[in-house]
């Protein structure tokens, strides 16, 4: 299509005749298809099939990618988090702040099924610590899965940690010691600079392409010019932007970082929601000397209330097992054994085949309602990966007024200034799209609309 | 007894006597005359009841109490405990090593119960965070249970954590600040040295008496020579001394502590499990500043894989839930469902009236075959709770070798020198009593006591 075979108007091949025709599955075609519809490429006519469109990108366009210089934080967000999270905890609001997943969308069933089939032949699951590294056959499992990603990885050196994110904290603190710096992408995850900054490290923000990652310029000069210990990254789903970068730009990364001997820390939280035909490579998977870290999270999909997650920690393995042991000893044991059981035989492909299309669409339904409802000069990103959107308002409306105003209405998003540490992104918010959607998320981004609407206004007069 | 009423030989009231005559349960009476019996003041005799004996004190004698002038730490034990931890994953070893009790004394059945019940009525247990602080309806039995350590905790203030070991960390990340000193006792919980080191700040022993706890003249003296941020203790069911401590102790500690503005992280993780008629009060309970942070655990007598604990932070609330949800977001959903459901319905004070009935009596098994095998000059401590035995050899003992001994016959044991930072207790060693006495664990102490001979025999060759 970007060859100009198909013109805007034209037809698309169905989806089962362009599976013949290529020889690939159904599900991988649908998959595509939904990747360009995403991007604004193609659109889906009901009866009618796919048809080349006039890029959704022309109509609202993307984020602005500005290049401010990277200088060590100065300022902290973790007030505004602390209230972001306790808005969280609130029952019946709408689910358009935490990053999770509707629950409906979850393999509950067949989740329970393995857990009584645990509890049967193992009543005594829990009784033990499964130390790390964790329970073998988990670790197989993931071993295995990883393979997809480009990356071979025994299962010795993989280590089981309670989710992702301690997977995080315990990265940076067998990388970093207090007052060293830590390269992030900016925006990045609250979370990542809160961890920083509560481990007595410094972040350094690289600017970061909303669909093309981190300058890697401009990560070289920072290195070059500041004493860099780590530098922290999502190279698939990223959070909040969404992108999913190309193999090239991962291997240039890991080649840069461990020519100037940085670690490098990768967050592959949203990396089985990437919504290409294929699962994506990490930068990994071009580590060399042992110098990456890769994290991930197993939970986040399956059920983050069973706190999962892994690292392969390169070189720093060792150091880091003994970390885990001493921070919380041990992983949940019951979750251990589930998640190995389905990974094993619960058809987890199938389920992230149909978890990819759900958000794809969910992710169309917000941006468009976003491009209809919000102020004109509003931006919104083209996520390669998960369900979230990060969308740059007109400069004059305030992202903290309009979380506030979303409270009042009940509505959770996120606001952008938390997503750095240098005060910007005053006029950005992150929306979550992991719920279906429904006529109450409709009516919450009209309510947003309105309020952006009434805060620019005042933002005018006052 | 000990006012002389009752003289050596001399029988003691029946326990169904004992009970009717002042008004108490039989499991108190029962209880207390358990702990005589594991303080060598009473023995039992088969069919004939309880009788006054000569002193078990008078054979075996107890550690020394000696009193190092305290320094801040010079000494890590981390390759060491390393070389530990990956015994303790050794399947099928004599289980004298990790602090674990029987897997067969646990609840399991009761709990798979539960667990099935709450996959039945809530199949979407684990399809959400419940951050922290957690979940409350846990909150409401933990600070219920409280009330009996004599600690009026209101649930709100209650947060629930992946472990105890994660409230100890959390602990000591908000109160103290990489190169800050902590004061703790000596010998203390390997781990809780790893974890001061990890941090990056420095231990500072003070002298413990293996029965009445960490020398407050001592502490005062430190307290006033050198900055100390914080002091860590375990006032109930020491690791490794195994005693249990007064109130006057208590309440002189948490007055000190909070005179000097050193914040006081208390670890009650064996509370539970004193063998007294009644539990024991905290220094937390002596609190008046909101300077005391009480930790401790749930999962460790009830299934160690749930990975649960909480923490009462007092004035440090606020942060110490932020960094939680930092560190690891949120403890698992499905262990707190159950661990609930357990406290409010299951017998948790019936199971651990049963468990410390089984813990006081393998301690007293144990130690009597410590006596019997043990080289002369052999001391061991008297626990007031738990299942934890300390041993100090004849100076020429070798602990570490007498651990690796231990490894080459399958047989775990834990050596002294890692409860310290200053390479004392080069002669001591951790057995552990939370499995059922067997045959294999007396064989087992057996060929401890031969390796002991072994190795004191090299010592005086070499």
């Amino acid at each position: 299509m970007s060859r100009g075979v198909l013109r805007p108007g034209d037809r698309l091949p169905s989806v089962r005749a362009f599976s013949r025709q290529q020889d690939v599955s159904i599900s991988t075609v649908l998959e595509a298809y939904i990747w360009l519809e995403n991007r604004g490429a193609i659109e889906s006519r009901p009866k009618s099939g796919f048809f080349v469109r006039v890029p959704f990108a022309k109509s609202v366009p993307e984020p602005r990618f500005q290049t401010p210089a990277p200088k060590p934080a100065n300022f902290s967000a973790s007030a505004i988090v602390t209230e972001v999270m306790r808005c969280a905890n609130r029952p019946g609001s709408v689910p358009l702040g935490s990053a999770l997943p509707d629950p409906q969308l979850m393999p509950n069933a067949k989740l329970n099924e393995i857990l009584r089939r645990i509890i049967r032949r193992h009543p005594m699951h829990s009784a033990q610590y499964n130390f790390p590294p964790g329970i073998e056959s988990l670790r197989r499992q993931i071993a295995r899965r990883a393979l997809a990603y480009g990356c071979s990885l025994p299962p010795s050196e993989i280590v089981i940690t309670s989710g992702a994110m301690e997977a995080l904290n315990l990265a940076l603190r067998v990388v970093a010691r207090p007052g060293d710096l830590v390269a992030v992408e900016s925006p990045t995850y609250f979370g990542v600079l809160d961890a920083i900054q509560s481990l007595g490290l410094r972040a350094i923000e690289i600017p970061t392409h909303p669909r093309e990652g981190m300058s890697l310029e401009l990560l070289e000069r920072a290195i070059r010019k500041h004493r860099i210990k780590a530098c922290m990254t999502m190279t698939n789903g990223h959070n909040p932007l969404g992108y999913v970068l190309s193999d090239d730009y991962k291997r240039e990364l890991a080649e840069l970082t461990a020519k100037y001997d940085v670690a490098l820390i990768e967050d592959n939280l949203y990396g089985d929601l990437a919504y290409g035909p294929r699962p994506p490579k990490l930068a990994k998977a071009f580590d060399q000397k042992g110098n990456v870290l890769a994290c991930a999270s197993i939970s986040k999909v399956l059920s983050p209330g069973f706190r999962l997650g892994w690292i392969h920690a390169g070189r720093y393995q060792a150091e880091l097992e003994r970390l885990k042991f001493i921070s919380t000893v041990a992983a949940g044991s019951l979750p251990q054994l589930v998640a190995a059981e389905y990974l094993e035989t619960g058809g987890f492909d199938r389920y992230l085949v149909r978890l990819r299309i759900a958000f794809a669409e969910q992710v169309r339904m917000v941006s468009q309602a976003v491009a209809k409802y919000f102020p004109e000069g509003t931006r919104i990103t083209r996520p390669g990966a998960g369900y979230l959107l990060w969308v740059e308002m007109p400069k004059k409306i305030d992202a903290l007024k309009l979380f506030r105003a979303a409270l009042d209405a009940n509505i959770g998003i996120v606001p952008g200034p938390i997503f750095s540490t240098t005060g910007r992104f005053s006029n950005c918010i992150r929306l979550s799209c992991g719920y279906r959607w429904s006529d109450t998320i409709d009516r919450a981004l009209v309510t947003l609309g309105r309020a952006c609407d009434e805060i620019g206004r005042q933002g005018t007069s006052g």
